[in-house]
């Protein structure tokens, strides 16, 4: 079998999460990581493949069928992703949602400039919890739609946490109410607040004779971030963060629940991940997703697309005779 | 705006379902349905629509975009499917996954003769149960998934009990046994038996005088039926079984746990149904399938097709631009 050949741009958790999904898939191979580090500090897993410097990439246009890009969507994608594009096929997990249709068009017109295609914003959420509420919306067309995060770590509100004066390390989590959570469920379609629907615990190294009242109060009355909701401050040890909060879990929930018919059916659409890591999770969609790059590639398309406009039998190893026999 | 022209086959549960989901699609409207009975005897509900006996139907080939065909699996789609895709672009509900296959490819052929396009086995399951197995193992390439139905009447079980001697009327239901689901849920990936993941509710109206003890006995010992699963039977009055039994409620779950990473990071993927009509359900999905028919047909293309093969952007009314910028 001739395989699919792959280019990770960027080598972070991500980027070693795509590696591991590649290793799980047989029709891909790794063939380089692109890294703006000195290469040769860079040791990648697989043995064969290459570890290059981004600059350069284009030395390997025709060893590489797709890449894909494991970078920042604040300051690195949205400059990588239509350079990229411009020679390769692409995926990425841009997830910065105000300015997706502006990336859109960037990486469009850079991908059909170049007759590559790029899949953009790729992943969970954006990714599949999208694609649940596309689906779900079109089926079920008067209702509401809801959204729960979690539990998971927010990197944005740790951050915000660890520039506190006084705060050594910290972590937080954003946890899904359970009480929301179930009143969504039974359909009945409620109002939920910002604060009705997310808590936000808090894990806090504070520096030595640090005032922690201060600490706590300033986290819970940080404006945008925490004032809206719950938020629980816990102080612990260096220690105790290393050993119980340096895993990556995420997940949540999406449900969407209407009415149809005449005499008021009522309906609950629910899907859910629990995930035990999130950036491994988010590589293996990507991985998923670089297949359909390829076929649509290698159909003669062009251009950026979402995963709103990629057929699912595009992702499967199997072939769309195989999959509606099997699992049709 | 200029509306989807829906023709609708069959005027059972799932026409009357269809019709009441166009009514809830602004971009779609009903021209007419196909009957076998006496259109005269015939009454629906949209007052515009024209009710016509099946063989008038290639009088209206200019006049209707997609033919939703509520037809039974056993012996009317099989006939029907290709008949209709000669003519007209269709949509329907094929569910004898076993004849899948030979389905597609006779309903292929004379779409692909006749320049329509034909969506199969849609619904819920064939449809988004199929939907969801296909992208969850794409990304969870190591690992197992596990589909329950229920709670939910199943028509061929409730058929069956009223074949015994004695039995005047019975319903029953398909139940997923909890347990299962929860060990499921974890991750765990647990082996199980037919018996573990669904159990039998019977409630049967018993002719007077009829021999209850016997009764349940055949059911409970009843081959393929019942007779490897844990089944209850409780006997009711006719009046509690129209009063408690009568409505169509249905719903399951598909999950996927597996694995990635090379430090066996678990994963699961949960996918659920609770829906107060089944056949209300189905026919939102038919119906957000013909839009899809619709607007392949009109970029030219034709044959079959399964939900496998269509892009989800094709399901919305909304444009693939509003629905990148609002639900990515």
């Amino acid at each position: 079998m001739e395989k699919i050949r792959i280019g990770i741009v960027g080598y972070g958790n991500i980027g070693r999460g795509v590696e591991q999904a590649i290793a799980r898939n047989e029709d891909m191979e790794l063939k380089a990581v692109f890294t703006r580090r000195d290469p040769a500090a860079v040791t990648v897993k697989t043995e064969s493949a290459q570890v290059k410097h981004f600059d350069e990439m284009l030395s390997m246009k025709n060893e590489i069928d797709v890449m894909v890009l494991c970078g920042g969507s604040a300051t690195d994608l949205p400059v990588i992703g239509p350079e990229v594009a411009a020679n390769f096929n692409t995926i990425d997990s841009f997830d910065t949602h105000a300015k997706i249709p502006e990336y859109f068009a960037n990486v469009d017109k850079a991908a059909k400039e170049g007759g590559n295609v790029s899949i953009i914003s790729v992943g969970w959420d954006p990714g599949m919890f999208s694609l649940n509420r596309l689906y779900a919306e079109s089926i079920l067309v008067q209702g509401s739609t809801y959204t729960f995060w979690g539990k998971g770590v927010s990197q944005g509100h740790s951050d915000a946490i660890r520039r506190i004066k006084g705060v050594k390390n910290a972590i937080q989590y954003t946890v899904p109410m359970d009480e929301a959570v179930e009143r969504v469920r039974t359909g009945s379609e409620p109002q939920l607040t910002t604060k009705d629907k997310h808590l936000r615990e808090c894990y806090v190294v504070a520096e030595e004779g640090a005032d922690k009242a201060a600490i706590e109060q300033e986290i819970k009355t940080m404006p945008n971030y925490f004032d809206e909701y719950v938020t629980t401050v816990t102080f612990i040890t260096e220690e105790e963060l290393k050993a119980e909060h340096s895993k990556m879990p995420h997940g949540g929930f999406v449900i969407r629940s209407g009415e149809t018919g005449t005499e008021g059916s009522r309906h609950v659409i629910e899907y859910s991940l629990k995930l035990d890591s999130n950036p491994e999770f988010t590589a293996s969609v990507l991985v998923a997703y670089a297949r359909a790059a390829y076929r649509l590639s290698k159909a003669g398309e062009s251009g950026a697309r979402s995963v709103f406009e990629i057929a699912p039998a595009l992702l499967s190893m199997k072939t769309p005779e195989q999959l509606r026999k099997e699992i049709l």
